[in-house]
C-alpha cells in the first residue's frame, strides 16, 4: 500500500486553490485570560459546504478521469457534503450512502447540493457493500472517507495553511490537537503541518467510547471500539484507525485524548460566546480536549482543529444550555 | 468640522494591522441557490472582540498622545469591549458607559477584558452627559463611538479590506448593504470601498422604528427617530444620523433599506445554519435586507456586512426557532 507523503499534500494545495476557502486561525482574548494559555483555532466549520471535508472531496474530485459521470460515495454526512459539492463543479453525479441516523441538516444540505442520498442502518448494514453495489450499478468511482490516497493528500492541506498562518504571525506553537474518527484528517495535518514544525507535538482527540485511535496508539497495532459504544459526535463515531491512517499517525501523533460528550457540548457553547462559531459535536472534540484539563494549556500556545460545523438545532440548543 | 477621507482611512489600515483581523468573505452554496443570487458575507462577527469595532477602537487608541493613562466611552456594548480591549494592548485604564439593560454577554465581556462598567438608563438618561462628567474627574480622554474622526478612519478599514478582497478574487459586486445606526460603519465603508469600486451601489440597513438614516437620506437633513421605539437590534438603536457622518452617507450612499426583527432574527438563523457564523440582531440587518427580499438579490452578487457576533443566549435561541 502506497503512503502518501508530503509531494502528494503539497499537490493537493494547489489542486484546491480555485475552490476551498483558506480559514482563519480564530482566537479570543477573553478565552485565553480564561484559560491562562493562548489558544489557535482553525476554524473548519467555515469551510465550503461546512467542514475540513471539502478540502480532500475536491481533491479527489479534481483527480478524477474525464470519463467518470458518477461517484459513489458513504458517509455521516459531512464528506456526503461535501462530495456532492465538489461533484458539482465538475458536472458528475454524485449518489451518496448516509446512515438514517444522519443530522435532518446533513442529509437535506446533500440533497440540496444535488446528491442524491440512499439511507442505511449504521448498526446492521454495512456501508461499504451498498456503497460498491450502487458503484457497480452505476459504473461510478467510489470515493472512500479514508484509507485513500487522494483524500489523505486533500485534508493534509489543512497542515499547509496551517503553517503558513503560524509562520506569517511568527507564532510555534507548543502542541497542536486535532479530532480523529477514521485518522485521515489526522494524518493529512501531520504530513503537512510536520514539513514547516517537524518538533510541534500532535494530538488526536477522540470521543468516549470511540477511543479507537488512543488505545491503538498505546497497543502498538490498530485496535476496535467496543460496538455497542454510542456518542454524540456522529462526524467521528468510526470504529477503527485506517490501514493508510494508522501508519502515519503512529509516527506522527504525541498521544490520544479523550473527551465526553458533555465536555464536546460545553466547548461548542464557548466557541458560540467566544468565537462567534458553530462547531458541531465531533467538530469540537480537541477544542474540548483543551477548554476541560485533558492536556495542559497553562501559558502555552495550543493550536486546535474545529473540523466541521453541520449540526441539527435541537444538538446546539442542548449544547448553549451548557453555559 | 473636518471630515475623514480616504487617507485617514488609509492609515488606519497600516494603524490597526497589528492588532486587528482580517475578518473573512464568507459565503454558502447551499444559501446561493437558495436565494437565486451570490451572497457575500464580510464577518466581522470574527473581529477580535467579536464586532467591527476593534477596528476603530484600535484605530482611536493607538492615536491617542503617550500621557493619556484613561479613556472613556459610552456603548450598549461593542464599543465597549472593543475599547476596554483596544486600551489594554496599550496599558490605558477604560471606564465603560453602558445602559443598564445591554445584553449581559456585552457587560460581562467589558469586564473580563479589564474595563471598568457604569451603567445608566438608556431612556432616561444622558450617556454623554455621564461621559463627559466621568472623563472630567478622572481626567480622561473620551472616545466617542460616532462623528469622531479617528472613529470613522478606523471603520473605513473594512472598505479597503472588503475591496482587496473582492480584487484577489476578481470579484465586481452589484451592490453592498451595510448596517448603520450613527452612521460610523457605514460612512468608514464608503469611504474605504468606493476608492476602488466608485460606482457600486451602497446601501444602509436599520431596524423598523430606527429608521432615522432612510428617513434623513430621503428627506436630504438628518431626521430623529420617535423617542418610544424599541428593538432587539441593541447595537444600532441610536436616535440620529451623526453630525459628521451623515454628509458622508448622503454623497455615497444609494438608499436606506428597513428590516422588522422577525427579519433580523430569521436572518440570524440562516448565517447559523449555513454561514457557520454566530450573527447579534443589530449585526444581522443587512443580511437580513438581502433574505428578505428588501432588494432585489436575483442573479446578482450582494456583499452584505455581518458586523457583530455579541449576543445573549435568549436572543440567540429565539433566532434558532425561526428555522
Amino acid at each position: 500500500m502506497d503512503l502518501p507523503d508530503y509531494a502528494d499534500v503539497a499537490a493537493a494545495v494547489t489542486r484546491i486553490a480555485p475552490f476551498a476557502r483558506r480559514t482563519p486561525l480564530l482566537s479570543s482574548p477573553r478565552l485565553d485570560a480564561m484559560m491562562g494559555g493562548r489558544l489557535l483555532i482553525k476554524a473548519e466549520p467555515l469551510q465550503v459546504t461546512g467542514s475540513f471535508k471539502y478540502r480532500r472531496a475536491t481533491n479527489a474530485v479534481q483527480m478524477l478521469a474525464d470519463d467518470v459521470t458518477t461517484v459513489v460515495a458513504w458517509s455521516s454526512g459531512n464528506h456526503a457534503q461535501a462530495v456532492a459539492c465538489a461533484a458539482r463543479t465538475r458536472g458528475i453525479k454524485a449518489i451518496i450512502v448516509m446512515p438514517e441516523d444522519a443530522p435532518e441538516a446533513k442529509k437535506q444540505g446533500t440533497t440540496e447540493l444535488g446528491g442524491e442520498v440512499v439511507t442505511y442502518n449504521r448498526y446492521t448494514e454495512s456501508r461499504e457493500e451498498i456503497g460498491a453495489a450502487l458503484a457497480e450499478r452505476h459504473k461510478a468511482t467510489v470515493i472512500p472517507p479514508f484509507d485513500y490516497l487522494p483524500v489523505i493528500a486533500g485534508q493534509g492541506t489543512i497542515g499547509v495553511e496551517m503553517a503558513e498562518q503560524l509562520r506569517d504571525e511568527n507564532i510555534t506553537p507548543d502542541q497542536v490537537i486535532c479530532c480523529t474518527g477514521g485518522g485521515g484528517l489526522l494524518a493529512g495535518l501531520c504530513l503537512g503541518l510536520h514539513e514547516s514544525f517537524p518538533d510541534v507535538p500532535i494530538y488526536g482527540a477522540e470521543p468516549e467510547g470511540f477511543d479507537d485511535f488512543a488505545q491503538s496508539l498505546a497497543a502498538g497495532e490498530r485496535q476496535a471500539c467496543a460496538p455497542e459504544a454510542r456518542s454524540i459526535c456522529d462526524a467521528i463515531v468510526t470504529p477503527m484507525p485506517g490501514k493508510m491512517t494508522f501508519p502515519i499517525n503512529k509516527e506522527h501523533v504525541t498521544g490520544g485524548l479523550v473527551v465526553s460528550d458533555d465536555d464536546a457540548l460545553m466547548a461548542m457553547a464557548l466557541a458560540w460566546q467566544h468565537l462567534k462559531l458553530v462547531v458541531e459535536p465531533g467538530g469540537a472534540v480537541a477544542l474540548a480536549a483543551a477548554l476541560t484539563g485533558k492536556i495542559d494549556i497553562t501559558g502555552k500556545t495550543t493550536v486546535v482543529v474545529a473540523s466541521g460545523g453541520n449540526v441539527d438545532q435541537p444538538m446546539f440548543e442542548r449544547a448553549l444550555k451548557m453555559l
